[in-house]
């Protein structure tokens, strides 16, 4: 077994789209950054990345290359998965914690589980998605970014 | 093999008890929200759920809901318990962070386990508590409020 | 399996040293506290400790005992590494998560992962360090401090 952990944090600004667990939420805001900023994905990936030990997200894929400008982030977690599978080992269960004040993360709940399950090809029961707020403190609490962290258990095959 | 991550925060306020990991702790000032707001018991709730991809505590007994105002948090994780039996597992481990400057968590830390370990139907040796600062940075720093992170590692019936 | 996660944060301040992942690296600013103050050690000792529920680090090594004053926080690694063994476990592994607008990691992550691997005595494969950036927001965005984050994976002799 190896475990893994990641965790991301982006900020919120007006005039982008809002990309978390690879779905796309109709919100007043969306996430600045590294290709389509989903920042859900991207700790995700490190999870994955931090269970092989691999290096991590911004080693593969930095956010200064011009390639990786406005990419979809399935990209980035279907290369983790690829070098999850190459070093031996399976997606036992990952768990995603949303850490933000808005948008509501419940009603999107079941279509982020659906989509992960099928970029990371396991069971939609081995993916969990949950959210929390901070209480309206800190930068999550205030609205100015989304947190997110991950956690990934794999299992050699 | 299973495993989950939760992360909670509450205000500190005045005029409201302190409850962490099922322990009313005497202090100045107490945790506002949901239920008793035991962010310690949240974090370790939505640890279990997530381990077992059964959503969120949000999702299992809403802020908005009446019925769970100034409840005891120990409910929900009652009920996080039985859905992991339910789901076909058993607690291996689980290990909890408590992050905040005030109250000093270590005198209370035994008082905690053993009320986790009888909660969660578990020896007291599977059953973590621990404690840190941010070194007077951030919201947790200035003590405006604590935040919890739990794991939790489950083994297949 | 056990699992056990820990989290640290230190301050930045001129005139220190700056170590991580029990590497010394060149950098303006240091990080101040508790012994060397090298926070992604004292996440990975809490980390271990949580695993065997042996209590944390400021329960082993009070920041109030002058003995620990300015010492390597090796030290300290060295400690929860044989309370591990004692306790029947070994590591399967240990991924850290760096959390710091700068210094670079990236270029040091080999290193630290060495140092690691050397200190608690498994292959280097079974050690990840990660890093993220919290895009500017919140302490660790304004440089006032570094946050680190870890998860062990214990397996039973
Ligand atoms: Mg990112
Ligand atoms: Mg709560
Ligand atoms: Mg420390």
């Amino acid at each position: 077994f190896r475990i893994g952990s990641g965790y991301d944090v982006h900020r919120l600004a007006e005039g982008e789209d809002l990309w978390l667990c690879g779905v796309m939420i109709d919100h007043d805001m969306g996430l600045a950054g590294h290709s389509d900023a989903d920042v859900a994905i991207h700790a995700l990936v490190d999870a994955l990345l931090g269970a092989i030990g691999a290096g991590d997200i911004g080693q593969h894929f930095p956010p200064s290359d011009p390639q990786w400008s406005g990419t979809a982030s399935d990209r980035f977690l279907a290369q983790a998965v690829k070098l999850v599978g190459e070093a031996g080992y399976r997606i036992g269960n990952v768990d995603l914690t949303i850490i933000c004040e808005a948008p509501k993360i419940g009603p999107h709940r079941e279509a982020m589980r659906q989509r992960l399950s099928e970029l990371l090809a396991v069971d939609i029961g081995a993916v969990s998605v949950k959210a929390t707020t901070t209480e309206k403190l800190g930068y999550t609490g205030r609205g100015e970014g989304i947190a997110a962290q991950a956690m990934a258990c794999l299992v050699q095959y």
